[in-house]
């Protein structure tokens, strides 16, 4: 984040998802063998690239917030391990169904399974995964669960296409990328987060705390996702850095940059991300642009705002450690920028 | 069918749908109702490519079948047209992925939707619509039922994933042919079926029975739908001749062709399906080699032995005009070769 306006906190200050996965880190491994367990099937191709993601690194940020909710709710039985499995096998398959409509090439620093596999493999292991999370959402065996996982689903397919309707139109408001955001990443932040409960049968006040904790949690996670694809850090992460630029997609460092260019710099991401008419050094002049007008600030001022939302939402829980580590989690999504 | 070994049925006796459309059409309109309701959203493109696959002809025979078998169960009230839509939504999602990874040009005679809006639509639009048929399974509200549905899920993208990988191999067998078909195609007809039985609250045997049914109808329906491809008859389905052929897809007429041919005929097969390797004139050849060793009829005999297996399934159920239509239903899926 070279412009940014904060300073990055001290090296010894910087959240980090430790202490959220030292509490959970029992159950973790739980969901990871039952992950493992459940990749499984005589169709080898199937283990081979579904492995190839799951095994592929990932923070497996959103079973964790599933099994974090489910301590702070004071659940003891044991519905949240497969309710968090199936929670990281819905990521899954997205990020297979992604990579193939985005035409990636890398995934967490790895050949994307699209590269190494092509295109059908991805779209129907996906397929498959996607499966395989509603088998063992079933086996949780809450109706309500069920039916908040069906819901978010149908809501993040939905947003994934409104993000294709959106791409590469140089016209798209804030508004319409945040319904973006909020619909094909934060909703299954969400769901994650409220699930846990709900199997822990905890009033309807306290879901609808976790739901607006994970909504804006998971805002704010892609909002640093998408300032990270113009940051140098980028590397570090194993993503190449201009993705999305490449791709003419439309994020909030572009919608801000854009809104404060003046009629030549608009003509600039009309030619480069509308037309994709892209030219040796596009991507450095994109880079400068978004420094003039201090669109990554900007854009990671919006996640802090939705990162303290998310932090506030947690208030009607009593303080303990899972609590702190769920609040150390928000400040993680957007610290993890510097 | 110009190898038939058996004289195309009179045209006054050809089996139909008729029965079991006229029996269950009052419900099938229901349903469709409810399909056009849930293929709403916000995001345009989602009833636009949506309304074109699924309005655009089919038979609905999966719903009818889900509705008839409801009626054969004595089932009097309402969770069936749910549970019908949402299987039609399984197979439309299905079909949408299928095309993108089969690259097909036509479906049911129109324009496919990756042809129309590409392939990126066509993979999100079928997530949407898988999501929403899992939704509207939730909304039934019978936990067995999802169970039902969650595993043929998994079996259908395993049976597809199974499907990619033996695709191109000439040395694939009707074992793993048979494996394919009962996986990709046979479950949704036997889980569209034994639904039905569930929600009536019959005992397991009928429920069993129904599956059973659906199984064998399934096997049959796909058969003969993998013999059509090398028909004639297959314009008037709107489809084009010889789309398998040209995809290098093993299907059992190739499977017994190649099996019953010489060392010539094998390299024939070997370069056409295999290295993808076609030439002019070499769709007539292999439609010349089928014929000389009668591989449609035997794939016809096969389907026909299915078809009777499915007639058998059904003796528990007292004889019935819905039961009537639904032995129909058999012999429609052989004979609609003709």
């Amino acid at each position: 984040m070279p412009e940014a306006t904060q300073p990055a906190p001290d090296a010894e200050h910087r959240p980090t998802l430790d202490a959220l996965q030292a509490l959970v880190g029992e159950d973790l491994k739980e969901v990871n063998r039952l992950i493992v367990e459940r990749m499984a099937s005589p169709v080898v191709l199937i283990p081979q690239l579904a492995g190839h993601i799951v095994a592929g690194g990932g923070k497996r940020l959103r079973p964790l917030l599933t099994l974090a909710c489910a301590r702070l709710c004071g659940y003891t039985e044991k519905r949240h391990i497969a309710l968090a499995a199936s929670v990281e096998f819905i990521h899954t398959a997205t990020l297979l169904h992604d990579d193939v409509v985005d035409e990636s090439e890398l995934r967490r620093g790895l050949a994307s399974a699209n590269t190494l596999w092509g295109n059908k493999a991805s779209v129907l292991v996906g397929d498959f995964l996607f499966s395989r999370s509603f088998e063992l959402m079933v086996e949780a065996g809450s109706l309500k669960v069920l039916e908040i996982l069906a819901q978010a689903s149908s809501v993040i397919a939905q947003g994934e296409v409104m993000q294709l309707s959106i791409s590469n139109d140089t016209a798209t408001g804030e508004d319409a990328y945040l319904e973006v955001v909020r619909s094909k990443t934060a909703r299954l932040f969400a769901a994650a987060c409220r699930i846990s409960a709900v199997v822990a049968g905890r009033p309807e006040a306290e879901e609808l705390a976790l739901d607006s904790y994970g909504t804006d949690l998971g805002v704010a996670f892609q909002l640093v996702d998408d300032v990270l694809d113009y940051s140098a850090n980028q590397r570090e992460l194993g993503k190449t850095v201009g993705d999305d630029f490449r791709e003419g997609k439309i994020t909030l460092p572009v919608i801000v940059a854009n809104a404060r260019g003046d009629g030549a710099e608009k003509a600039f991401w009309r030619r480069t991300l509308e037309d994709l008419d892209q030219r040796e050094g596009d991507l450095d002049e994109a880079l400068r642009l978004m420094a003039r007008h201090r669109a990554l600030d900007e854009a990671m001022a919006h996640a802090r705002c939705y990162a303290e939302r998310a932090r506030q939402a947690l208030r009607p829980f009593p303080e303990s450690p899972v609590k702190a580590a769920l609040l150390e989690v928000a400040d993680f999504c957007v610290e993890r920028a510097y």
